[in-house]
C-alpha cells in the first residue's frame, strides 16, 4: 500500500509496516474460516493451511439475500486511497456489529509487486492475509493464465509457421504474449529470428498477465463451460480474408480450458480479523473491467449476508465497468456503493500543492470536493445509495470533516468516518453502521445501466463520455472508425464497451484534475475482446506493459530468519 | 508415455491409456500415504488433497540406512524405453515385497506434454497420480521458477536501461529469459524496440524452463540459504572490464529467494498402488544434470528403507551426471544402479530396421547388446552392482531372453524381467527381488567418480570422453579455449562438468548408434553455471528450446464431462 510510509495515526504514532502486523496475527486453519460462513470444510481444496480453493459450483446465489456493497473512489492520485484497505476494514466493521460478512477482492500481481507497490493486499489492521503468499504466487491463478495465454501464442505461431507460405496463413496476428512481471524490454520484440527453423519471423510483444483476455475471461466467466466457450471466441487474428480466426479455429479451446480447469475456483482466505475473504482474478481497470471473479462474487453472496467487493482506480472507470459490464452479464444487483475519499487527495484536485497536502486546508478541500460531487452523481445516476467513507489522517481537523458531512448530506449521501488502517473493525464500524443504515433505510434502486446492449457503439460511448466523464462530445479516429465497420460486420454490436482511459482523470487527459468541462473525447482504436464479451475503447495511450524503477522494490524484499521483508 | 500407444500385452490384448487407468484408481489422502512412510501427517503443507509440500527441514538423511537405488538406460532410440515406468514399476515391486519404499522422480514440463509427448508421470498400472495434476501445474515449482528468472532477466534489463550511457552498463548479457512451452519462435528474439522508452535494444531468446539454470540450482540446493547462495553466484554477463556480474551485484538474490521459498520443498504423491512418491524438479539432461531435487532424494532417504531414483536419457548422460555431479555435491552412495532396456531398442542399436523391431530377432538383438555392454562397464566402472531391468513386450521369445539373461551374468550383471507396465507391483516384483538380492549379496563399492575436482576441465572432459563414451580424443574449439581461459581466470576450474551432447549416441554424432569407435569428441563452447556449481561443456546443437509438431498433442488434449482426456 502507498499510504502505509511514514504514516502516522491520529496519536502521532508511528505505524507498524503491513507485513509486521501480519506477522503478529495468529491465522485461524482455512477450515474454520469456512465454517465460520457455514461452508463445508470438505468441500475445500486446500494450499497449504491457511488458503483453499473453493468448488464453483457450490455457489447458489441465484435467490440470495445477501446484501451486495461495491467499494470505489474518487479520481486517483499520487497520494494513494486506500480503497482496499477500506474494502476489507468495512468487511471487518460489519462482522463487528454481528453481520456475517465476506469480503471479495482482486488478486495482485507480482509485476507492480516487485516494482513500485510491494504488494496490494489491504493495509494496516485491515488486510486479507496471508499476505506474503497472496502477494506471491498465491494459488497460481496468474501462472495459470500466463501458461495458457502463452500455450495459444505457440500453437499460434506454429500454425502460422506449418502453414507458411499457403492460403491458410493468417494475414494478421492480433495475439501477444503476456508474463507476469514488470519488463519495458519485451514491450515490442521481434519473434522468429535465427533462420528457417525457428518460425517466421514477426512483430510481437508482451503485455502484463492481468492485461490478458484470458484474466478478464476468467473474471467473468459463470462455470468451465461458459470459461470455455469464451475462451473458443477470443479472435488471435485475421485470415487474407479479414475473417476473423479463433481459438476455436486453432482446435485448442479443450486444451487451454484443461489449463484453466484449478484456477477457475475462487481462492478463500481470511483478514486480519478472520472474516472471510474470496481473493480471485485480477484484470486490468483499463483495457478490462477490472474487477474480482464473477465466481468469488457468487460464492460470497451464497455463504455471506453482507458481501464487499471492489473495482478498480476511480469510479468513472471502475464502477461504471463493474455495473455496465460485470452486473450486466453476472446479474448482480448492489445494494449500496461506498465511494472512498481523503482529504490529501481532494486537496491536490483542489490545486493544493503536494507539499501542502499533509496540512488542514478547508479551502483546498472544499474546491476538491468538486470530483467527489460529480462521482456521487455518476454512482447515484445508476441507481445506488452513496456512503462516503473517509479515510481519517491524523492531520485532519473537526472542522473539515463536519464541513464534509454536511455537504454529503446535502447531496443524499450518507459520510462515515473509517479508521480500519490504525484500529481494525473497532476503528469501521462508523463505516459499516452507515453501510447498514443506508441499505435498511434507504436501499438502491435497481440498477440503471448507462446504455443498452442494443445501443450502437457510438452511442454507448457517447453516453458513457458525456453522462459520466461529462464530455462535451466524441471523436473517433480514423482507426476506431475502422474497427467500428469490423465490428457490425461481425455482429458485435450488442457488446458493451470497456473503455481504456487514464485513470487520473474524468478525461482523457491525465494532467486534468478535477471535474473537467467541455472536453471532447477522443477514441483512438478499438479491440474486439470477444471472448471476454466487451468491446475495448482506447483512449489514449495505454500501459499494457509496465517498467520498472531506478530502485525496484525488489532490492527491498528479502527472507530474513525465514520471514519475508519488503511487502507491504 | 510414448510406448503406450498401440502397445498389447504378452496376452495381445489393448491396454486401456494411461490416464484411464489412472482414473480408476482411488487415491488415498496424502495424509494417509505420509503416515505410511513415518511422516507426520501435521507437517504437510497440502495442495489440495492428494498432493502436499513436505518442509525440507525434515531431512535427516545424513546417518540414514536407506538404500538408494538409480534407474538409468541404454541409448535411448525413437522406440522408447519406459525408464519412469521401470522407476514406478520397481518401487510397486519392492513394496509388494515388504520392503518400505519411496520413488523420487523429475517433475514434467509442460511444453512436451501440449507437444509431443503428452505427458510424463510413468505409464500403465506403474504410475505416479494424480497425473493430471503432475502433469499440469502441479504445485507451481515451475512457475515459481519461470517467475524467479524472468524477473531477473527484467531486473537486469532494467538495470542496463537505468545505466545507459555509463560506464556501469554492461558489456555482454548472457541471461536470457524462460518459459515452460515449446515456443521456437522465441528462440531468437529482438527486444526492447520500438523508442528509448521501452528499454535498450538487444539480442535475446526464451529457453524452455527446464532449461533454467535457476531449475538445476534448486535441483542441487541442500536447503534455502544454499539456494540463495547459489543464486547470487549466477553470472547474469559481463562489464566493459570483463569483470562477472552476478546477481549478487543485481542486488536482488534476497527477492529472488523469496519467489522460490515454496518451490525448494519437495512435493508428496503417491503411485497407481499408494506407494510414497516425491516428485521434485525437472533440470535439462543435457545443459543440466537431468535428476530430480537433492531435497526429493534425501528426503526420501529419510522417511523410505529403499529409494527409487532417475537420471535423464541414457547412462552416458544421466548417470554420469548422477554420480560426478548430484552424488558428488550431495554426498550420496546409491547401493544399485538399474540398466532399464528394452528388445526393441536393442534391435534398433543392432541396426534391425525399425518397421522389424516388434517381432523376433535375436541376431539384431545380440548385436545391439554392445550398447549396453558399454553401459554396464561404465556403471560398473563406477562401483555400482547393476541389475537389467528388462521391459517385456508381448512379441520378446524365451530364447531372446534366455540369451540375454545368461549374456547379462557373464558381465557381473543380474538381469530381470520388468512387467510393471501392464501387472503393477505384481509384475515388478522379479525386479524388486533381484534388486533386493543384488544389494545384499553384492553390494556397490564406495562411488568412483570419472573425475577429481582438482583436474584441469581439459582433464575433466578428456576422462568422461574417452571412459565414457569411448571416444579417442577432445578437440576442442575456439570458443571452448576462450571460455577456458575464462574459467581459470574466474577461479571455477574445481567445478564438475555438465556436459551437453546429443541423447542418441555415446558419441557427438546422434546417428551413431550402437557402440561408436575411434571418435573425436568435440566441443565447441563452455557456459559457466556458477549458481548450479558445474560447467556446461557444449558438443553439438543443442536444442534449449523445443518447437510444436505439425499436430501438436493440445489438439488431442480436452476435458469431457469433467474428465480430462489426452493426457498419457
Amino acid at each position: 500500500m502507498v499510504f502505509t510510509i511514514n504514516y502516522t495515526t491520529s496519536e502521532n504514532q508511528t505505524m507498524k509496516s503491513d507485513i509486521e502486523i501480519a506477522r503478529e496475527i495468529a491465522l485461524k486453519p482455512i477450515g474454520k474460516i469456512a465454517q465460520h460462513i457455514g461452508l463445508p470444510e470438505d468441500e475445500l481444496m486446500p494450499y497449504g493451511k491457511y488458503k483453499a480453493k473453493v468448488p464453483y459450483q457450490l455457489i447458489n446465489a441465484d435467490d440470495s439475500k445477501a446484501c451486495l456493497i461495491l467499494v470505489t473512489a474518487i479520481t486517483p492520485t499520487k497520494a494513494g486511497i486506500g480503497k482496499t484497505t477500506t474494502s476489507v476494514g468495512l468487511a471487518l466493521g460489519l462482522e463487528k456489529l454481528g453481520k456475517k460478512t465476506v469480503v471479495a477482492l482482486r488478486e495482485p500481481s507480482l509485476g507492480p509487486c516487485f516494482g513500485m507497490k510491494g504488494g496490494a493486499a489491504g493495509g494496516g489492521y485491515a488486510q486479507v492475509l496471508p499476505m506474503e503468499d497472496i502477494n506471491l504466487h498465491f494459488t497460481g491463478d496468474f501462472h495459470a493464465i500466463t501458461s495458457a495465454h502463452n500455450m495459444i501464442s505457440a500453437l499460434l505461431d506454429n500454425y502460422q509457421f506449418q502453414h507458411r507460405n499457403t492460403d491458410q496463413q493468417l494475414k494478421q496476428i492480433l495475439w501477444k504474449r503476456v508474463l507476469d512481471v514488470n519488463d519495458r524490454s519485451l514491450r515490442q520484440i521481434t519473434t522468429g529470428l535465427g533462420g528457417s527453423g525457428n518460425g517466421v519471423v514477426a512483430e510481437s510483444g508482451f503485455d502484463i498477465t492481468p492485461a490478458s483476455e484470458i484474466m478478464a475471461i476468467l473474471c467473468l466467466a459463470n462455470d468451465l463451460d461458459d470459461l470455455r466457450a469464451r475462451l473458443e471466441r477470443i479472435i488471435l487474428g485475421y485470415t487474407y480474408d479479414n475473417a476473423p480466426f479463433t481459438v476455436k479455429d486453432l482446435g485448442v479451446s479443450g486444451a487451454i480450458t484443461v489449463l484453466l480447469k484449478d484456477a477457475i475456483h475462487p481462492n478463500l482466505v481470511q483478514t486480519t480479523e478472520h472474516t472471510a475473504s474470496f481473493i480471485h482474478g485480477g484484470p486490468f481497470a483499463n483495457i478490462a473491467h477490472g474487477c474480482n471473479s464473477v465466481v468469488a462474487t457468487k460464492i460470497s453472496l451464497t455463504f455471506g449476508d453482507y458481501v464487499i467487493t471492489e473495482a478498480g482506480f476511480g469510479a468513472d472507470l471502475g464502477a461504471e465497468k463493474f455495473f455496465n459490464i460485470k452486473c450486466r452479464q453476472a446479474g448482480l444487483q448492489p445494494k449500496a456503493t461506498v465511494i472512498v475519499v481523503t482529504s490529501q487527495a481532494l486537496k491536490l484536485h483542489g490545486g493544493v500543492d503536494k507539499s501542502d497536502i499533509s496540512k488542514p486546508h478547508l479551502e483546498g478541500l472544499k474546491t476538491g470536493l468538486a470530483n467527489l460531487e460529480k462521482h456521487i452523481a455518476n454512482v447515484q445516476g445508476f441507481g445506488q445509495s452513496v456512503v462516503i467513507g473517509f479515510n481519517q489522517y491524523g492531520f485532519d481537523t473537526d472542522e473539515e470533516m463536519d464541513y464534509m458531512r454536511q455537504w454529503s448530506e446535502e447531496r443524499g449521501a450518507t459520510f462515515a468516518i473509517n479508521n480500519g488502517f490504525i484500529k481494525g473493525g473497532e476503528g469501521a464500524t462508523p463505516l459499516a453502521q452507515a453501510v447498514i443504515d443506508t441499505i435498511e433505510k434507504n436501499p438502491s434502486k435497481p440498477l440503471q445501466l448507462t446504455y443498452e446492449n442494443e445501443d450502437s457503439i457510438e452511442t454507448k460511448i457517447e453516453k458513457v463520455a458525456t453522462k459520466i466523464y461529462g464530455a462535451k462530445e466524441v471523436s473517433l479516429g480514423k482507426k476506431a472508425h475502422t474497427m467500428l465497420k469490423r465490428i457490425k460486420k461481425f455482429g458485435l454490436e450488442h457488446l458493451p464497451i470497456c473503455i481504456a482511459k487514464t485513470q487520473y482523470s474524468f478525461s482523457d487527459d491525465a494532467k486534468a484534475l478535477g471535474v473537467p468541462k467541455d472536453f471532447v473525447f477522443s477514441v483512438e482504436d478499438m479491440v474486439i475482446n470477444a471472448g471476454a464479451g466487451f468491446i475495448v475503447v482506447i483512449a489514449g495511450n495505454i500501459m499494457r506493459m509496465p517498467g520498472l524503477p531506478k530502485a525496484p522494490q525488489a532490492q527491498n524484499i528479502d527472507l530474513v530468519n525465514g520471514d519475508i521483508v519488503g511487502l507491504s
